[in-house]
């Protein structure tokens, strides 16, 4: 029971971000909600600041949830995100306590061109 | 006892990477086992191109599991990928079978500056 509460809780941030209603993620955000961006060395302290600061991020950005995983209190989502030019993926894992978000850690994914001398082992798709 | 199974396959294969005894990894991938990079568009096929192609790639890496979630037949992980000056994650998303993987798609992250303006959000580490 716990763990869909928990698959619950990340689905419904994904869907408010998807439409743009940012202030319903404090509904399954603790208030002493922390992210970190490890890629950037940022840490978000706050579900206010975090809501704050995805409403200030320029752009309407659609948000496809390609995967969910559950284990206990932890889940980790891959979110296809796009503004209909650019797509970056985000790779998030959560810390949960009964379907409320408590820490996230996300690392965000852009398009890159393949690595010459390795195209004997791969096919492009 | 299967997701147990499941967990200690992936990782037996970032301890096996990180060892640089790629050979290994074919003791818990499926011979057809199959990896996408969506960045990239690239795709391997085989378990035995997909240990030459990680054989190849220049440098001595070292491959850190910082985390790993199973939620039944799937898991995710969170590899830090470095060789001493650069450093990477990797976020994978696997299918597995009995501790057997056999697809897996994953996704890159490069360091990032912060972008400017979210500072009065935003805390560095």
């Amino acid at each position: 029971v716990s763990e869909e509460r928990n698959r619950e809780a990340v689905k419904h941030l994904w869907a408010v971000f998807d439409a743009f209603e940012f202030a319903r993620a404090a509904e399954v955000l603790s208030p002493d909600f922390v992210c970190e961006w490890p890629q950037s060395r940022e840490r978000i302290r706050g579900a206010a600041d975090y809501i704050a600061l995805n409403e200030g991020y320029p752009g309407r950005w659609r948000c496809r949830l390609h995967r969910l995983l559950v284990d206990g209190d932890r889940a980790a989502s891959l979110v296809e995100v796009t503004d209909g030019s650019t797509t970056v993926w985000a790779s998030s894992f959560y810390e949960l306590r009964d379907g409320c978000i408590e820490r996230a850690v996300e690392y965000w994914s852009t398009p890159f061109e393949p690595r010459p001398g390795r195209e004997q082992w791969v096919e492009r798709f």
